[in-house]
């Protein structure tokens, strides 16, 4: 059966994206830590990130990073960081979080929330600055 | 100067070292959220990882896959979480924590309190799989 993620890239549930190539898709945390926090994504399945081919785990660290690059522009941040469990959906999936202190990536701070329209407004600025 | 980091590659600061190539090195984090914690860290001192080149950021996220599989092997655990925020040393570094549930990854959780021989034997065990 197809993971949540996978029925996300195929449009089957929505989502706001922020970035897609051949290979990856990145889009908008429903359940945020904070404005930005953004899940990349690669079109492949597969469960655990170290399952990964080398070459293709290169391959989405450098996607993430243009992805980083894009959230550093669209929301005022310190730096954005990144982080991998795995443990709830089988699909393996890289938090990129921007933070302003070391405490903004704890995962268990509440999470925010947020209206249709504030999350659309910072995914459009998110791919708008992944799109130059 | 020299960050903490860079004077532990360098053999000026102790460290219970896993693993080692001619780029980058790898230790156990002296407060480890759990035991196995390890940090991987570029031999090139660069502050924030998103600054590292494609390639090098590349090699990093490969090199990092290596030590996550022989921490796989010596210690316990359902599956090594990655995390990076690095506000605290100016010298990049990824952080791994073999996990076994997500909560394992909350960054504020008590560190450890580990004895030397106790920080030696689990060093070994995962630089002995590592080096298989």
């Amino acid at each position: 059966m197809a993971s949540i993620f996978s029925k996300i890239i195929a449009g089957n549930i929505p989502c706001y994206k922020v970035a897609e190539d051949e290979h990856f898709f990145a889009f908008l945390d429903i359940n945020p830590l904070v404005k930005g926090h953004t899940l990349v994504v690669p079109k492949r399945e597969v469960d655990y990130i170290f399952d990964l081919q080398d070459e293709e785990l290169a391959a989405f660290h450098v996607f993430a990073k243009s992805v980083a690059r894009a959230i550093e522009q669209a929301i005022p941040c310190k730096r954005v960081g990144v982080a991998v469990m795995g443990l709830e959906v089988p699909h393996a999936h890289i938090h990129l979080i921007p933070i302003n202190k070391e405490s903004d990536m704890i995962i268990s701070n509440p999470k925010m929330k947020l209206s249709d329209s504030e999350f659309a407004s910072i995914a459009e600025s998110i791919r708008k600055a992944w799109e130059k």
